[in-house]
């Protein structure tokens, strides 16, 4: 299915950049889920191009997302986990694509936590544009709404406002927290059943559809395009289908039991397993996921919630369609990291299997050099860091890459071939989860490194402990440690080898470009810095005329 | 030499943090050198401690200077050459030892260039005080000046305004760049002899010894002290030994051909070499010190020019004295990096053989703490940045080791023997450099990396070359490459085990404390974040109350 489209490469585009926080790869029809039927999420993908070796730089929220948002590896930002503030002044796609000449607005999640020490050294408010762009990863804001409004004892897990929570208060769901009494719970009973708990799963969620957050932000992103001159980027960020798992009628009775895939899971992975898998194969999330009644109750409601998702985007076609824009609009379809599910013996993500590390990515971009590779599949190693710079170029701008990492996938989709990376990097920082007690290791070796090669996926783990080593050729399903296998030894070496030049990459000369450096060669000659002359006959006269001539033997002291 | 101090630890001090420019670790008699006495140096050295294995994190000014501001390796603070700004927001010992309570000051150089486009981008001016902080590196400026005046066809190699040029006028010196007509320069048959020619480096300087920089900035200093309640950290950064060599009298006659000592070099060192040293040992610097007499012009003259230093010193220690201070101030003598002078067969810095990258470092610390000290040499592997937390301890505060790279040498001063580094790195980054083409590296692969773990010193050069290695047990001279020697394999394993856990560690979570981190742990669940619940049993009750009770079942549509 190959279409031509008509916008040339001069002509100017929009992006939006669509992400659905917790996305499996695999949970989409184009992807060859055998169940979902994801019908949008399969149309953008034939009018473009689906990367099915795509991974998120950390599998977790916060830290993989200021990875798409600024274009670098996590150890190069440092944001290493959810709720660690980005550093005043790094740089994002909006610091990136405003220098190109395109606006860059966020609609929904973000994670983003604001350095407000360092504001606060700098001077800066929150209340300027710079300084609430510098709050808000680089983005003006359509709308902000991290979605999880959950509250305890010591208050709420988030304290910013949820505009989310305020739309429901005005559609006259009467409660402090309608979030919490109505769009996260079911009922029961007559009382709340809420979403939190995994035997609600299968509960609709006490909120009408059109109310729930998909539809919501949906529109919320339909109001942006119709007001927004371009060229702009949109980042519209979905918060379903992550947890908690419940969703609104009817999506909550699309899938049952014989749509559940069983779990990718070996009873030898039990066995001696590497420490660290050990302990998040003992974490709470993990022992809910390996009740099958769990997974039961929860995968048809993951299915409902992507199935909406489904449903919202083809809303955006439409309204792309309607508009006449679609021809001009480049989209772009991905997740921040999967969800476990139960394979592995785990829940929720963190580790670097596939379900967890790999992520969706379905490039459309609209223009005619585009046409070659409609409707086909890419193979390269993608990172989430190359869609800052993919943006970047498609806006027209010049890639600073000694600030960004990735690099830019409009070659792929203009069906080029180019010089790629051999390996692809993700890290995980646990520091901040219990699992760091139960291995036993130091906040700063609570670290793990992933280098795949496409074939062979390392993974170190700082503080001393055995690697973990797939074959993913041999063993797709990844149930193999081959971390201590003799045999393998040579394969670790050439990927320690890789992570070795990766460690020593230069990430942090982000004040000077290469085409500065090459330009400001030779230029302190011809400035009167000289350091190698002997009797000045080395060099052309003009560089030591300033110091050459009738010496000014007296001077008068004062 | 062991002298009881009165102050106690809790009595705050001061610090004077005095830095020499290009001064070699080795040209001081406490450090042995045989014929360049330096009093004051010593009487430091027995005073408190000489650190005899100490390194700069980079040999070149800019970047080892921005190491021993940030407390930071230099892949880190990404300043990575001379006039690559310091990207802004990147925190200094200013911030860390302001935040303690202490006054930073600077009187002398930094090479600091100011992050100007990040500082537009977050909308600082230089006017303001922070902006000025940002620009001047985290110091308040009592006199900056870098002491490089050069002028050529293109102007100004440094365009700012140049205090001690401007001092120089008003003490009659009549030009436009009296810097360069007078302190920088001789005369030669009423011609200006510049200091820029090393023919010229045995005449004496056109200028009065108590004008010329190393007396001016010690005036300076002392005006400063004068005046100034602590506590305080003043960096005095002279200009000098550093190049222009040219020196006023009396001291140009100080030293003669008696005095120089032989270069240390081999011939075998120049058959195939390294091509990175290689290409370095062709540059014109190296070719000039290749001929002994610039060695015999420039020896005598850098000789002179420390010895001024040294003299210097002596009137700030007397001034300390004098005004009952000295039992208040810490003294710091160190350099950014040392000079061949025609070692090696090469002029200038740059590389990692011992008179580049070595450095000087003496430390007194006037509290009683230190007593059992005082008059010792400590041989532990020592880094620039470890200044910045040694200076943050000395006041009183905490280190923030999630952002300060180095440690604290105060336990050595008291005499304990802490866990400590088992190697020093340096970095240089040639990329600016003429000798990229020569050796035929890209930008981005113009960089070396030493791991010195204090007998082998391995150079790991990018771009595929080979690396380098030294056994300085068995060859202390550096003569013998081994980096390619088939016995020294798994020396060079193990350095390169070293490289590579020191490129994964983690230097970009700047703004997220170890502390945070463990205090941040589980405070999510009381924030009614519960991911793992199957139906609300796994934890108290509290946890939960925020999301039981009747089911608000209706809502009225607006």
């Amino acid at each position: 299915m190959r279409t031509k489209h008509a916008a040339s490469k001069e002509a100017a585009i929009n992006i939006l950049f669509i992400m659905y926080d917790q996305l499996r790869f695999d949970y989409l029809s184009c992807a060859g889920h055998p169940h979902i039927h994801t019908p949008n999420f399969d149309r953008v993908a034939a009018m473009g191009v689906r990367f099915t070796n795509a991974y998120c730089q950390s599998p977790i929220c916060g830290a993989s997302r200021m990875s798409f948002y600024t274009g670098r590896y996590v150890s190069s930002h440092g944001s290493q986990w959810n709720g660690y503030p980005l550093r005043v002044g790094e740089q994002t796609m909006g610091d990136h694509l405003r220098a190109a000449g395109m606006e860059t607005w966020l609609i929904g999640k973000t994670h983003m936590k604001a350095d407000a020490e360092g504001m606060a050294r700098l001077g800066l408010s929150a209340d300027s544009i710079i300084g609430a762009r510098q709050a808000e990863c680089g983005f003006d804001v359509w709308v902000r709404d991290d979605g999880l409004w959950g509250e305890g004892p010591d208050g709420f897990y988030d304290e910013k406002r949820s505009p989310y929570n305020e739309y429901l208060k005005s559609q006259g769901y009467q409660a402090s927290n309608p979030w919490q009494d109505f769009a996260n719970a079911g009922i029961e009973n007559g009382q709340i059943a809420s979403g939190w708990m995994f035997d609600n799963a299968d509960k609709p969620a006490n909120v009408l559809e059109e109310h729930s957050e998909t539809p919501w932000l949906t529109t919320k992103t339909l109001e942006f395009m119709a007001q927004a001159k371009g060229p702009w980027c949109a980042h519209v960020s979905y918060i379903k289908p992550h947890w908690p798992y419940i969703v609104p009628a009817p999506y909550h009775a699309m899938y049952g039991l014989e749509h559940i895939l069983p779990a990718v899971r070996d009873e030898a992975e039990r066995e001696d397993p590497h420490p660290v898998y050990g302990a998040f194969m003992g974490n709470r999330i993990a022992a809910a996921f390996q009740q099958e009644d769990v997974r039961q109750k929860v995968i048809p409601a993951y299915m409902g919630l992507i199935k909406q998702c489904d449903d919202q985007l083809g809303r955006i076609l439409t309204h792309l369609e309607e508009t006449g824009t679609l021809d001009q609009t480049m989209i772009v379809l991905t997740s921040d990291h999967g969800d476990y599910l139960g394979d592995h013996w785990l829940g929720e993500k963190d580790l670097f299997h596939a379900p967890s590390v790999k992520i969706p990515m379905i490039i459309f971009d609209p223009r005619a050099e585009a046409d070659a590779t409609r409707g086909t599949t890419c193979d390269a190693l993608v990172e989430s860091i190359d869609l800052a710079p993919t943006f970047v170029e498609a806006a027209g701008g010049a890639v600073a890459d000694h600030i960004l990492e990735g690099r830019s996938l409009l070659p792929w989709l203009r069906g080029e071939v180019p010089e790629w990376r051999d390996a692809a990097i993700s890290e995980y920082d646990y520091s901040s989860t219990p699992m760091r007690d139960t291995v036993g290791v130091s906040i700063r070796d609570a670290r793990l490194f992933m280098v795949f090669d496409g074939r062979y996926k390392l993974i170190h783990a700082e503080g001393g402990l055995p690697s973990m080593l797939f074959d993913t050729h041999n063993d797709p399903h990844e149930f193999v440690d081959l971390g201590t296998c003799p045999e393998h030894e040579a394969v670790r070496t050439t990927l320690y080898d890789h992570l070795a030049r990766w460690g020593r990459r230069m990430s942090q000369r982000v004040t000077r470009s290469d085409a500065q450096i090459d330009a400001a060669r030779g230029s302190s000659a011809r400035r009167g810095i000289l350091p190698f002359l002997k009797d000045g006959s080395e060099v052309p006269e003009e560089l030591t005329a300033k110091f050459r001539g009738p010496a000014a033997r007296d001077y008068t002291p004062e």
